[in-house]
């Protein structure tokens, strides 16, 4: 084993030099082989008056070597050395590095390198830029200055307490939905995650969208389960197509039925009681990831399946990273309390609460109105972007097609007879990041989608992101074109 | 479907009743079936005279309709009824509630009703009342008010990559740890539970101290991975019995070798050797929690595990919930760079990072020195309720045996031929929390082990807290003797 110095009490007491020395050369001594298991150290004493130094000194440097397990007090018979296994000291360190046995890894994702991008079009997060800054420092500083120091237990009462009742009254004014009590997660991915850990086993069937949302796949897949796909259309997920994929051991139907992923469809009604009553019929738990309910520019939100009357099999997340920063990863979901007792019990296990600091000063944001504030003045600002999008696409990019998107954070096109993936590549390499086709499909397979985000990209660039999209798709159909 | 009123859109833009009511009394008619599929609803021009409104509120209503589903815009045709399955509609909800087909709950947790407790014994988690509020407040409001919005990022550069800076250095400095680089995850429990996910599959063997760390073994367990005890001395884990275990499929070890948890007994610096040796021979990983590294009282720490020169299948945990407070969910791992690349694969799948702003504020915490000066100061005060408790138990208590810890928050303790699950469950029936054996043993075996923490226990209750102790162990050797 390397030495090191013992550097936290050095650091901390100023007392080092003397006792370490001592300690480092009694050490040597034994390891050695000068003095054997069985004898006896010199006397406390003796050894300070040899060393020129006080007996305390002697008596920390003895305290470390027991510690250590080299030697051990005898009540009235001095340090006695202990049995020290002959092990090569100081053998050379393995020349082979260690092999690690790891899991495969998970799913690709998409690494972008944001030093190169000029359009950000990848990710439908919100503009940080658009944060009240003041309210939320504000909002810390409340939390920080007034709550007593139970803000920083595990347990913070001030915190999930208070966050989870005013996120409850949010969800009841705000989306309708009528949840007794939420479970707060690590984001809405860690909503998905924990539900799988407790809803899912080896070789449970999850159906899912295709196109749509890889990471919840992968928190399927990460817990053994098997992934199938249900196709889409321009009323949302296509319930008679589900019909036909309920067969073995499906458990769990995961959907985005306030604006589909990443189409940004919303499922039509006659389509949610038909989904609501076939999977309930069938035993099957639905997962509904209702992740930027608020983000609709004209038309009101559809209510969620979670608000129909009795359908207690359906699991609610939603997640505040959407709503505030994506920095901030706090997600909740709503569910029968057997539901949330078993996530709270296994959240003990994997991820224990979020932070508490956080926790209590997002109450704080809520209660005091600043949330509601912010999402009515950003939701105007990504209305503006998404019109500039739409006409900048109209008039420079005439090659794809799209539908405008009624809500949501993100315009699905289509460069139709081309490689979405040959697109965006092109794309990128002129510094527009976006998701081609590829990426949300669950067979990986390309075709004509993209995903184009719109809340980074300010009014004043769409016209130069719609040019960049339109070079990259001439380019793609010249050079392609049998 | 339950109706539920679009509350959001109506709060914001304060132009609720007419529109909402117009498409609200269109739903009913195409869901009573006095307009069919296929058929045509009547110009906007005409339902806006019919109704005496704008016609921008009718299309504002038409608008909603057309986003939930029910009808569909032709071209200089109007809007279409579209085709509504024949469902039941207005049925009653199910009588019987969903059976959710759930995972077996994870192993007991003992939940303590604080209200209940006066001398709270059984959490070793740092007092909060400890913490330098104002410079943590000034940590906080710096990292609001000076970091640019990215601090609100995802992959926050200004906190988790300056904190994973500081992390490193601050490790190399205190724990004479070499770290290249760190991952941040979710206190030590998520370091644990994201190593489980990475390294193990299911019908894998880890080896744990007996008695250990029961949350460790709950994430073991959660993917899979079956649970082997070793034996645990006066000199920490027995590394002869280890040898004898390390049949089958073991594929790691998982170890607290600065303070073994709950008996507090440092490894000895031979069987680190042995330890180190026995297990990099046998392809076995070793899972190191340095839990509470820095409380040591005299006698300086021993150097982890992962300093030993070449051992880098030693995979490094600590975290900061310990030294800071438990709400302050942060901890970290030390691993070579192939597992800390996986470990951020599978983090992103279940848990992306940790909340943004508190790791930003966590960085000027440790760089401006406040952490080295908040551990200083509050290993004195538990030096001090240690010495407080030792005190106590000896004058009042004199049924517990134990050895004075060297370090650390906890004192080990056995009421010897009793059992100490009855003690305990007496001590809590007078307001003294703390933890019994069983709590602490693979098996949950009864023994006369006691796990009394007095990081939460202020010098001046150490007096009444033995004396409520003697009282449940002498109450137990009443009741329970013979």
């Amino acid at each position: 084993m390397k030495a090191a110095t013992p550097a936290l009490t050095s650091m901390l007491s100023g007392r080092h030099a003397r006792w370490v020395n001592i300690a480092s050369s009694l050490r040597d001594t034994i390891s050695r082989g000068r003095l054997v298991p069985g004898e006896y150290l010199p006397s406390s004493r003796r050894l300070a008056a040899d060393l020129g130094v006080s007996r305390q000194t002697v008596l920390v440097a003895l305290d470390q070597l027991v510690a250590e397990g080299w030697v051990a007090p005898r009540p009235r018979s001095g340090f006695v050395v202990l049995d020290v296994p002959a092990l090569p000291s100081a053998r050379p360190p393995p020349s082979e590095p260690f092999q690690f046995r790891l899991n495969p890894a998970l799913g690709q994702w998409p690494h972008v390198d944001l030093s190169r991008v000029r359009y950000r079009m990848h990710d439908a997060t919100p503009d940080p830029t658009l944060l009240p800054r003041s309210e939320l420092r504000n909002a810390y500083s409340f939390a920080l200055r007034h709550a007593s120091a139970s803000v920083f237990e595990r347990e913070a009462r001030e915190g999930a307490h208070r966050l989870r009742r005013a996120l409850v009254a949010y969800l009841r004014r705000v989306r309708a939905v009528v949840a007794d009590d939420v479970v707060l997660t690590h984001g809405s991915q860690g909503a998905i995650a924990q539900l799988a850990a407790v809803l899912l086993r080896p070789g449970d069937v999850v159906v899912v969208e295709d196109p749509g949302y890889r990471p919840a796949w992968e928190a399927f897949r990460a817990v053994g389960a098997k992934v199938r796909s249900v196709a889409v259309d321009e009323r949302g997920l296509d319930v008679d197509a589900l019909r036909n994929v309920l067969r073995g051991r499906v458990r769990l139907l995961y959907t985005t039925p306030t604006r589909q992923y990443p189409t940004t469809v919303t499922l039509s009604s006659p389509r949610r009681e038909a989904l609501l009553e076939l999977t309930r019929q069938r035993g099957i738990a639905v997962l509904e990831d209702d992740y930027d309910h608020e983000y609709c520019y004209r038309s009101s939100p559809i209510p969620p399946l979670a608000c129909a009357a009795g359908m207690d099999h359906v699991l609610y997340v939603g997640t505040l990273s959407k709503l505030i920063a994506p920095g901030v990863r706090v997600g909740f979901v709503s569910a029968p309390p057997i539901v949330r007792e078993r996530l709270l019990d296994w959240s003990r296990v994997t991820v224990a609460g979020g932070d508490a600091v956080t926790l209590a000063a997002l109450s704080h944001f809520i209660e005091d109105g600043s949330l509601d504030r912010h999402v009515w003045r950003s939701r105007r600002v990504y209305e503006q972007r998404r019109d500039a999008l739409v006409d900048a696409l109209m008039k420079w990019c005439p090659q794809l097609r799209f539908t405008v998107p009624r809500g949501g954070l993100v315009l699905w096109a289509t460069c139709d007879g081309l490689s979405s993936s040959l697109v965006a590549r092109r794309a990128l390499a002129s510094g527009l990041s976006c998701v081609p086709e590829s990426m949300v499909r669950v067979r990986g397979t390309d075709g004509p989608g993209l995903r184009l985000a719109f809340s980074r990209l300010p009014v004043e660039q769409a016209p130069a992101a719609a040019k960049t999209l339109a070079r990259a798709v001439r380019h793609v159909a010249r050079t392609h074109d049998p």
